[in-house]
């Protein structure tokens, strides 16, 4: 197994990343806006009305024959999108279907996997499924940490899975898209119908650039489905079943602001900061994700809004109620949502027309001309880990494990303030540390490290330390941090890695950024 | 001159056509359906937001300075959309600016030209410009078919043009597309501003395939511009300008439906024959122009809808303020809009979710996966001559001068029924004749003609003869109708032709169905 990288390159990040992965040779790491993309997008196969029906009704009897029609065979790229999150069913029935019929090999690209997908661990043993691309929640994630995933898993954020497919990176063979609301054409939407998700802008670059398309629904409305998210003219087939996934999983009937302490601090500090530097103005836009310490500073900012008179341009989603809320109040004149993590969400995106969707191609596509990314002015992010270099890392845990999906972290890293908000420590485990585990983010892309002892403004960020200065907010160095940190909490151990490689992490632009090691036991 | 189609082929539709044209080799028409596109969709060169400001603002100070830094030179190909129509001041401002810098050879590839465009023949005739591919209506057509344009004038369907680009037949250099609003950033929609047109669809293909593409407003706002009909993604500079055209050219104030009691005959014909053949029924769909007899066809629909009680699925655009009110009423459930005619149009599609823009890509596109044109039940098409196998012209005059575009004409034949309801003669000129001095559509596409003087349903179509028997409708046959122009009119004179090809009609699918030769003087 160890033989699958025999030859390493070290990166412009000083990361020791494999010359090929999965076979295929790859880009190191060149540094922030070093590596410029030669050659053209992906042309799919020119296709011909003469080879559908005239009339639009794409619609087969199943699944089964919906995979036998799209061609399925021993080791093909099938695709995925996440929006059903962990109440997801059609990736484990699409595998299931597969294993059935005696394939072997495929390469999972999926957007994001969820814990419900620890179903597919059997495939990946058995060979019907030979590697994933993607990011993994839990189980998966452990399962590649443990060596035990025949290929390499490749981590890609969300505009760099966008990249990967329109540069042809990675060819999708066939892309199965599930959708809560589709007519017989393959026009779909996530609005409505039992699995409503809000949008699906995650399968965007499936559903353009795939060989074969099948939009999988269970909701099926007649022809046309308004307004399409996804567009029937790329659908090559639409299958209905019974249900796509668990309603209550794909999001949740209410999100809920942390009521811990300690990220109400966290959350505090984060919105003081904003505002001291002068972030928090009239026209100004802001990012901040769903997770308790992000939406409780949001809910900050809503004091201070309201306190100044001051209205956002637009607020980037992942909405929720309280971000809905924030644009019914007035607050805010648009979200540009990419994903909806509550009913309320959903609800507001497919009646108000202030409330946007969006797809990783506007928002986060590093090989567009520009994105939506660089235009916010404040992103609020978490990390695992954030070292004294500023570097931070989303995916492995201090004990090495991957655990976690890059989502679009790394393409909001190019937003005007990048502030994380991170407890100094975790289980006694320090966050602030020498050096991060799994970079995921390089640090010169980081301004701010607010924790609950103290705030640490990135030396490049000279205008930040000169704006809050006599604020007093308690600013510190990031070494002061990560002292600090080891003070209570002893230096952190080094987890044991074995050679093997079993993730590699991708950079916007599609450089390998870093490895992830397999845990030794 | 005539050495410039030196050979030439004959089509399966029994036409000359050249074999290459402005040195390309083409593809002669092989019947409907037959045609079946091999390769891949045109890749564009992979962009890097390197190469943007991370700001999103990509604004230059004037429309020079955009195509310079666009990289205007000779012999390159310039696009431009015609939602501005007769109202237009875009492509004149560009190639005056190009004549000024000095540059030659240029070709221009609008998806429509109009009147407003005479100002560029002096272009055409002192080298700056070398030929134009795009629909032609009135003096520029004139000009072609005099013989006078350097180059072969090709005329595509507002389908036809989107495949060109997307299968690379016409590679574009550079893209200018004018936008009634936009950000920096080059988000565009054509739904407010001064220059309001409704929709921007015919620049899509543009804004996806050309090389460089620039967005000129007269109505900057800030990021970001909601809708985005076109993508700023995609856009490379954007401009502002004092005005892109004359709002009272670019729609009108008002549509009106046809006076004259031989066009109302012809609409009344064609919805008592809608009628008699059940199509008006709960569910249908329908398409029919913005022309005077079209729009009287719309309001006799409505009267036969709302006495049975009958709602249709929904309407295809060009809308206008008919259709409207056909929507609000309730009749229609959606209008799926390709361009707006009047201002109620564009003020629907505003405000009204049901009223939905789309795009030659959704509608039209014969190289995709399917396109909505098969899904509507009915279509009432003009033509400038039918002949007695069904076939028809829209682009040259029995006197063969090119004076019209296709537009949506040749793609609309795909609906289930196709009428067309014509007089059976236009000033002592029989509309009905032997053979269509141009062919655009193959007679078994077209299902019924309707002339004051009885209608001729194709043979073909036995499901409607036997449908509509004992209607009381005049039914004939086509040579019947034939005969009776003759006799009325006597036998048309054929026009005296060059052999010199001035222009190509293209296919739907790209292949050439018909040349259209020099006006001999």
């Amino acid at each position: 197994m160890k033989s699958k990288h025999r030859e390493l390159i070290k990166n412009a990040a000083g990361r020791s990343v494999p010359a090929k992965v999965n076979g295929v040779p790859v880009i190191p790491y060149k540094g922030v806006g070093k590596y410029r993309p030669e050659g053209r997008k992906h042309g799919p196969r020119i296709a011909s009305a003469v080879d559908f029906p005239i009339d639009g009704d794409k619609r087969v009897e199943n699944l089964k024959e919906a995979l036998v029609k799209a061609g399925l065979k021993d080791g093909m790229t099938i695709s995925t999108h996440h929006h059903f999150r962990n109440g997801d069913y059609l990736a484990n029935m699409i595998f299931d279907i597969a294993k059935n019929m005696g394939i072997k090999g495929l390469r999972w690209f999926p957007s994001a996997s969820f814990p419900c997908h620890e179903h597919l661990i059997q495939y990946l043993e058995d060979g019907t499924i030979h590697h994933i691309e993607g990011s993994m929640n839990g189980p998966l994630g452990k399962f590649v940490s443990e060596g035990r995933m025949k290929g390499t898993a490749v981590l890609r954020s969300h505009g760099g899975r966008y990249q990967a497919v329109q540069d042809g990176e990675v060819g999708i063979d066939i892309a199965v898209i599930g959708a809560p609301t589709a007519d017989p054409f393959g026009n779909a939407n996530g609005l409505y119908g039992d699995s409503a998700c809000g949008l699906l802008g995650f399968a965007l670059a499936d559903s353009q650039y795939a060989d074969k398309v099948i939009v999988v629904t269970d909701n099926m409305v007649e022809f046309p489905c308004i307004p399409w998210q996804i567009q029937g003219n790329n659908v090559d087939i639409t299958v209905e079943v019974e249900k796509l996934g668990d309603p209550d999983e794909i999001i949740s009937g209410t999100t809920r602001i942390t009521r811990s302490p300690d990220r109400l601090l966290l959350a505090e500090l984060t919105a003081r900061f904003c505002d001291a530097a002068g972030i928090i103005k009239d026209g100004f836009s802001f990012q901040s994700g769903a997770g308790g310490t992000s939406l409780a500073v949001g809910e900050y900012f809503r004091q201070i809004m309201r306190k100044r008179g001051v209205k956002a341009r637009f607020a980037r989603g992942g909405s929720n109620k309280y971000l809905v809320s924030m644009l019914e109040e007035g607050l805010v004149e648009y979200i540009l949502d990419g994903q909806t993590f509550d009913l309320d969400g959903v609800k507001s995106m497919a009646d108000n027309p202030r409330h946007v969707w969006t797809s990783p191609f506007t928002s986060y596509n590093y090989h567009g001309k520009g994105n939506f990314a660089g235009m916010v002015d404040v992103v609020i992010l978490g990390a695992t880990e954030v070292d004294v270099d500023f570097n931070a890392n989303v995916v492995t845990h201090s004990d090495g494990y991957l655990l976690h999906g890059l989502g679009g972290w790394q393409n909001c890293l190019f937003s005007k303030t990048v502030i994380l908000p991170v407890p100094l420590f975790r289980d006694r485990i320090p966050v602030v540390r020498d050096r991060v585990t799994t970079l995921c983010g390089p640090g010169e892309l980081i301004d701010v490290v607010v924790t609950e002892r103290g705030i640490a403004i990135n030396p490049k960020r000279e205008d930040l330390i000169s704006a809050v200065k006599g604020s007093g907010l308690p600013l510190k160095t990031i070494d002061e941090l990560k002292d600090e940190a080891e003070r209570i909490c002893g230096t952190p151990e080094i987890p044991a890695f074995d050679d093997e490689i079993v993730a590699v992490i991708n950079w916007v632009d599609g450089t390998v950024i870093d490895a992830v090691r397999k845990v030794s036991k």
